[in-house]
């Protein structure tokens, strides 16, 4: 006798079954491991992709959007205007008038889905990612002309490896609900006989999940939520920012079409779109029908969220970012790598650095004393040797996001703090209105605590001239804990001051990342290796992809019969 | 070179690696596993334990408690009164006056527990269990004294079975904590080269951990949420009921010890006490320094605790359990299980079933149907026979633990409400001053939703005539998901409607035990096996011992070396 129906697996499960796999074996082992290849090659993504889904995209400007198969009782423009050229993307989606046809479409939707077995939901995801790949050059124009993010930082963020981390949330998810067994014989000695018991355990789902996106990563930070709700199990509603939807509508369709093409209903994933004046983000968070929330953005919102009463949430908010300067053996691959980090994306990634803590007596570079001001004058110069290259300048910077983000690169240099750096707008070559701004350095004192507490998103790197490293690594921790940290960038040759900074930053939860000088950098979190943001210090309080993120969405109950 | 420095294995942990291995595997398998032995056999326990301790215990009465090692400055009494000879115990406890002291010394002794490898920890943890089992017997007498189990239940609960629970929560912080590698080669395809970056992961503790118990089940409740927090290297405040200290206050003494002797500082784990008058639980909770909770007790008090914003809450409040009669083919056997699930402990365990749905035309039996009124009348027989009979009705019903739930019995059989059977106190041979009542049954038409929708503490047992089993399923489901539930107990004979049955309540997280007649109750949840408390209804947002219990108590951080 069962209790609870087991159906045999779904074909799209055997036809993934070796990625799916492949995908727990590096979740375990925490090695390289990436299933879709980051070069926007044509060898690999077909050779007239580029072309092809540019015409797509170019047609799309100005019209409705077309794929979306949820259940709608309107139309909505967002908010998406080009950082690049400077005009409106002109798209409008499918939306309902009111927010209760969303969480009444996503009751209606949950049924079937909730009662599939894991490695059916599994397989129709996996199938969504390969869905998914063949957009990836319209997604990632999509993205450069909502985000600012250059065309190439728009294909590998948005694509691959967006792709990769919501490859990881499922197999987190199904490693995580296959755990345990479905069944087990219980049998006690009772001493002259044994009482027996059959026993069944099951994951339910918790209930409708809400993914809050962000303007800046409209893709990568909003599909870990998304599968990770997916594949436990529960229907979710996408409330992307309002000046970027359409990249994600784009994988929200392909989800849609591989649902119903399977039987599913589409409504399982909704597209929930809103404007700047009649946002209703807040309306969502609250409906009592909403159990989880997936949130990215700024602390004011996050927090908000994070204090819903009744609700599991999954935050990723900012943070002061920290560099600690202590020795090393290359001075200018690190100068060359930090600048890098820095002028990444304009400083727009959650992970860049802000707070460059430095000995006012320099550093060790191979046993050697460099001074101060040599450490700073090195740093400027590879800053603007890479801003100001021709070719790497604009495909590294991008273009700013919103007005906002660049008005306060303007303010904070006027505020009266001493400039070392002053941010320059430069030409893009494609792009003339393009909307750019290259790092504005300042040197900020310690006893300027205001400045060095705030969080300073854009463009704006401080150097915070410090007594000696355990000065530096103090406040980085104790500004980590007070106001989040993802990312520490640290540079040291000794392993017993290696050693002091890895202990002291995870006192407030913060990964550190030692020495880095090639061509990869601390903002960069690699998918199945990386967990993003610890979830330990306010910048959030989940992290991609631990077990955590994924079993906080369903309920193990089990079931006994005599 | 290694950032984070690895330990020898501690001898501790070589002494009890079997042990922990075997757990492990019973964690995984969910098969039975019990590691200390559930009779008070003077075999296992040793042949005069009992007598030697009892004295111990009678000793111990009307004087400051002996063992504990922890910092003080104050002995507090608290309200501790025997529910069997209605006599105050008379033990004091060492304390601190202000509750700074705790956290201060919480903090001071974390440090070396924090970075010792989960080995260590596991090792020493399990050393302290077997010391613990050396004082079972005492641990009884202190548990019936306080509690009014029975003594036979006194030592299954508060010993062998508490054992087993933490245990399983040192087991399953061993298993989560050592998941995944602590070190990985990660190295990246160029095209021409090869990145590589060292990985380092490591499970940081997230702080002072608060374990509030209760009156009723003072070592069962704690040690999961103490063990778990320990094993993921936090230091923890005991803040006990006033009135059950001294059975979780030899459990703590023990552990100082153990910590003690290899090296580690006592503080680590602390009893706080406080007494009815002068209560500090609300500021132990509001203490920033203070990240976790786990709470057992009331709704009021744990809906309290789940808002405090910033902390990981632990809660197993109460709910409304049911039981759902649709058919059986044994209905001696059923009447008589259910007969002793609601005498058992008075009907003061959070498991105990409440409301009976029992549909108006009967049951079938073997394929005949049953009247309602003759099941009734079989019911009330089966409670009266077992309450009645002189040598099982003392020791199943115990007494009852405080005024409060003694007086509730009382004032509901004065409702209105139809009362089918009226409790009565019964005679204890031992001690004549008990405080006991038999269950109280009333009959609550589906009208007064009030009563229905009342959580009754104790011996009250309501009958709730209904319409067919879909409305008994229906409002069991329903009211789990208003109020929360730990258990359902469920006869049908039928495959579909068991589906039905598990599905349905399933939607409320609510777990279902079918068809029991022998010598095993929905009351008991089985260490190793069954998931107690869900932590998907409002009766409770954790549950005994999924992973989420112990990997929310620490953060996984990553360290990457170029």
């Amino acid at each position: 006798m069962t209790v609870f129906t087991q159906t045999a697996p779904h074909e799209l499960y055997l036809h993934h079954q070796k990625t799916l796999q492949a995908a727990i074996e590096a979740l375990r082992a925490r090695e390289f491991y990436a299933q879709y290849p980051e070069i926007p090659s044509g060898k690999v993504y077909g050779e007239d992709s580029n072309e092809k889904q540019h015409a797509v995209f170019t047609a799309q400007l100005n019209h409705p959007f077309q794929g979306l198969l949820q259940t709608s009782d309107t139309q909505i423009t967002g908010a998406e205007n080009s950082p690049f050229t400077r005009e409106a993307l002109g798209v409008s989606y499918p939306a309902s008038k009111n927010i209760e046809s969303y969480i009444q479409q996503a009751h209606a939707a949950w049924g079937a889905w909730k009662y599939a077995d894991t490695e059916t939901r599994a397989g129709i995801l996996v199938e969504s990612l390969e869905r998914i790949k063949q957009r990836f050059f319209e997604i990632a124009f999509a993205t450069q002309h909502t985000t600012g993010q250059s065309f190439m930082m728009s294909f590998q963020a948005s694509g691959p490896h967006a792709n990769d981390r919501a490859l990881e949330a499922i197999a987190m998810g199904l490693e995580e609900q296959t755990r345990y067994p479905k069944q087990a014989h219980w049998e006690k000695p009772m001493g002259k006989f044994n009482v027996v018991l059959k026993k069944h355990y099951q994951c339910q789902p918790k209930g409708i999940s809400l993914t809050i996106g962000c303007s800046t990563f409209p893709v990568w930070n909003t599909v870990p939520g998304l599968y990770a709700s997916l594949i436990t199990g529960n229907p979710v509603i996408v409330k992307p920012h309002p000046a970027a939807i359409y990249p994600i509508a784009i994988v929200i369709a392909e989800l849609q079409h591989i649902l119903k093409d399977n039987g599913f209903d589409p409504n399982l994933v909704q597209l929930a779109v809103d404007t700047p004046e009649n946002q209703i983000t807040k309306l969502l968070c609250e409906h009592p029908s909403v159990k989880m929330i997936d949130f990215t953005g700024g602390n004011a919102f996050g927090n908000y969220v994070e204090s819903l009463p009744g609700k599991i949430t999954f935050t990723e908010k900012a943070g002061i970012n920290s560099v600690i300067l202590d020795s090393c053996t290359d001075l200018n691959g690190t100068l060359q790598n930090l600048a890098f980090s820095v002028s990444l994306y304009s400083g727009q990634m959650c992970t860049c650095p802000q707070n460059f803590y430095l000995p006012e007596n320099g550093i060790l570079v191979n046993g050697e004393r460099v001074s101060y001001e040599d450490v700073v004058k090195g740093f400027m110069k590879a800053i603007e040797d890479l801003t100001h290259h021709e070719k790497m300048g604009p495909g590294t910077l991008g273009a700013i996001q919103n007005e906002t983000t660049y008005q306060r690169v303007a303010t904070v240099a006027q505020s009266g703090v001493k400039v070392l750096l002053p941010s320059k707008s430069i030409p893009h070559p494609e792009f003339p209105n393009a909307r750019t701004a290259t790092p504005l350095v300042l040197e900020v004192p310690l006893a300027n605590r205001e400045m060095i507490e705030q969080e300073l998103f854009g463009p704006i790197v401080l150097i915070i001239p410090t007594k000696d490293t355990q000065q530096s690594v103090a406040l980085a921790s104790e500004l980590s804990s007070i106001h989040g940290a993802l990312t520490c960038a640290a540079y040291s040759t000794d392993p017993a001051t290696q050693a002091y900074i890895a202990r002291n930053l995870a006192e407030s939860f913060t990964p550190v990342t030692f020495n880095l000088t090639g061509p990869i950098w601390v903002n960069q979190s690699a998918g199945f290796s990386d967990f993003h943001v610890s979830g330990g210090n306010p910048a959030g309080n989940a992290s991609f992809t631990n077990p955590e993120f994924v079993i906080k969405r369903f309920v193990l109950i089990g079931t006994r019969i005599a």
